[in-house]
């Protein structure tokens, strides 16, 4: 095809564009995250900035939930769109992805959130300043930390407050393998990420109220990092009895549990596929890896 | 194919599988309502606890609505996602499955409803001891009982809740019917949870202020035993004259009648398909029972 | 196929089956209006009765949308879904359904908003008695009778709300052509009932205050009807300066126009469809009218 | 086929017929744009009026979203149905849209939005007049210049402002890139319009506090000038330090550098199509202007 050189706009995405896979599906994380955050914490900002006048709890769950979708659905193609180290982690356990991207695609939304953040506190610069005199707040009627990370409910033990971010997140994780298992009932191709908006928004309208369904440890921890760099201190690791760690680690074990549960209760006794099916389904790990990147 | 045998894995997933599709589609009905209680149950949860700042009646009849459509997507492929006694029924009544199998979904569907309370209690259990200074009430405004149960309206009569139960239930039915009936106008396939859930919403918004609308006895009675048992007191029985049996008998009623009212109005006078066509359909019995199951 | 007559349950079909499609799209229409009426204003019914604590603006306007959507996936498959004069007027007048069934489409649809009405009445009987000390009010803050019909706000002159109720069915009609106009961006088939359930919340998000954004004649002169009779008595006609025929007359008008803005301004526009693809399309009158009538 | 030149009616169509594809699609902007106003402002108009009562934060978000999925579906088959001047530019500039189109497509829209301020205006005019005692005012808690244009906040920066306008309308563009890249996650056929609703929402949940998220200049400059025209006077142009234009500037940056965000992240990189799949793609630009017009 000597047409294909001939044309400028071709060499010119020849020289950008990356030929490995990997890096690819790193830009692609990094940009899904960037996005989650801005407009999902976006929506916490504007409830808690205008004092309730224009959010309440229904537009940071509806809101929240469908910047997920978004996100999803602007790298669902290249990376599967996991923006959260929880379901990238659970991926590589149940074998979906090979453990070797891990770091590149954790990396990737650690540093998109953090970017997020960031473009959010830009955005939002005038209205923080005015909102408290001048001083960013981590707790009382004034604070605004709650906009990038969540804290936990005064009364709740540690225990607690870990059973709760393990149980939330096992629910994510166990709706999203049944989203994408094509041997139950199916989502229609190009939905998914509208389905799991709506499984967020029951998520975090139901086990929300304890500590902020955060369910993904990139969500939580880098918007907490930019909030202590950027004024608010580090007391937003020391808040809640150094609650930090919980949205970090909670979902991670509640992410490999709620993988388990789908595959031992569901999974694993879908009947065998027919024989002459099974043949068209050559048993290439190679392949599988790549297809299973799309979730 | 002797790569099989080869594979560990596959080994270890051929000696746990359910080679019996009764225990498969049994385990998944206990999952379905487990999924739909404590995510439902969780929404009532979130908006009583907090006293209605992150929760009211529209995170309560969304969240509710669609905590079903989850589940529905967790277990429509292997068991048809009744997770409902008074669609089991149905679905027998009208030879949709065979009665055989009835004691199975409805138990499954019973002990999932009782395992979803005890966990949605454990996960609310510090926010639930601190609500009411340690006790756990049936009425007044700090009353948490109704997160588990329904309760009727003050100035209700038993006959009008009564028919209030076999109303909204004969309306679940007759939807349900509907969507699944491939000769009217059709849910995309993969979709049926959806618009099951876009219904629910619909009927809790309608016809959920004399007794909030349960249509479904797993959903009222294993809560209600579970608190009775877990500290609110068989009080629970006995609240509203004895209203806890209407949500369980009543469902099945309406339900039997939604049916009855879509086939009568509706299924019988599709016209014949061709006979080309139906000859395609083999009308064995057995088969037409599989394919039932996913409703 | 002498399998047939041996099988009971299919000579007992064979005997209640309706044999003339007209029969049969009467009582789907019948069944359309009776359902949309019985959960749409039973959400205004527990959004009034409750007092704003188990509905409000948000549940009216999502719940009636959506009873619409339920509505037509009930009949769509059967007589079209059309549950409103306005819209079967419409499709008689752009040549979408033949005239001479107009009068048993309206005739039923007006007789399944009565019977919708009587059903809502009764499911909300002790609650209507309990919630004036008995009376049945047409104004005031204990007022009922718009649970069932619309009302103008006082300040209107009659030519705005006319003018007010054509504009909202233009709008509606308009929308539904395009919803159903294949050549144009298009509805996946069976998500259109959706579709139509979102129009309804934005029209009646922004058109609903002058007059309750009725534009549906059978919706709105039936339940007056009913509530006249059932205790409200004749001043629901009298009214808001006998505002009763506005919400039957404006949108009949309004149908029209909104049909022929979008056949004048769009459809017949759309580029001839090449020879051969017209060759499949055979210009068959008769069969026209029979799929014009799925809308 | 003599049969079409026997027919009235197609003769009719034959004379109305617009026969150049630009006049149908500079018609079809008109459409869209008119019914996005009319029904988008519309529910800010009922939220205002009714001074929160039938309209809040939560009908304006979803009734606006939803009112411009609505305009796409009315015209996305013809023009591609982007009622955004910022859309359409960034459409030419990223080589989708040929440049002679653009003034076309542009005009309608400002015409658009000014007809639909205008109906929206008469609709609810004796509302407007009862609201201020008769007065059109621009700030204040009797206001009501901001049901048809944007407003920022006191405390902002024009700078901040800017860097709003440029923010939000750069995500929406990247997002609708996004949702129309076919080699991405992909959205079904004909269900667009529903995920740019969604959208909607999620930009006007999160970025909506500084300056009401217009991301239009037809939106905003058009409805503006109406009420410049209409009795609110010419300070609506004067207000918040001349912001009129940043809605106008702002958006056609933030929609330039959406799609270079995009482009230059995900598209770029996507593989090569196979050989034999590009061979199915002519690469005649021609073909590619007019698929490119269904976005």
């Amino acid at each position: 095809m000597p047409a294909n050189t001939a044309e400028p706009g071709k060499g010119f995405k020849h020289r950008l564009a990356l030929k490995s896979s990997l890096a690819r599906e790193t830009m692609s994380e990094f940009l899904g995250t960037f996005i989650m955050i801005v407009l999902g914490c976006g929506c916490v900002a504007q409830a808690v900035l205008s004092r309730g006048i224009f959010g309440s709890i229904i537009t940071i769950n509806v809101g929240f939930a469908m910047s997920a979708a978004m996100a999803i659905y602007a790298t669902g193609g290249v990376s599967g769109g996991h923006i959260n180290p929880a379901v990238s982690f659970a991926m590589c356990l149940f074998g979906r992805m090979t453990w070797y991207k891990l770091p590149f695609y954790v990396g990737a939304q650690f540093l998109g959130a953090f970017a997020g953040s960031a473009v959010l506190f830009g955005i939002y610069y005038d209205r923080l300043m005015a909102f408290a005199g001048g001083k960013l707040l981590i707790t009382g009627e004034n604070a605004t930390a709650h906009i990038f990370a969540t804290y936990p409910a005064p009364y709740l033990s540690l225990a607690n407050v870990f059973a709760d971010q393990v149980m939330s997140t096992m629910f994510l994780l166990m709706m999203v393998f049944a989203i994408f298992d094509s041997r139950n009932l199916g989502v229609p191709k190009g939905l998914e990420p509208v389905v799991i908006g709506l499984l967020i928004i029951v998520l975090s309208s139901s086990l929300g109220l304890n500590s902020g369904c955060a369910m993904n440890p990139a969500r939580d921890l880098s918007p907490r990092l930019f909030t202590a760099l950027a004024g608010w201190g580090f007391d937003v690791f020391r808040a809640g009895h150094h609650f930090w760690w919980i949205p970090v680690v909670g979902p991670l074990v509640g992410g490999a549990l709620g993988g388990l549960v789908y595959v031992l209760l569901i999974e694993i006794h879908h009947p065998e596929p027919e024989q002459n099916f099974s043949a068209e389904q050559p048993e290439d790990k190679q392949e599988k890896y790549e297809l299973s990147v799309i979730m």
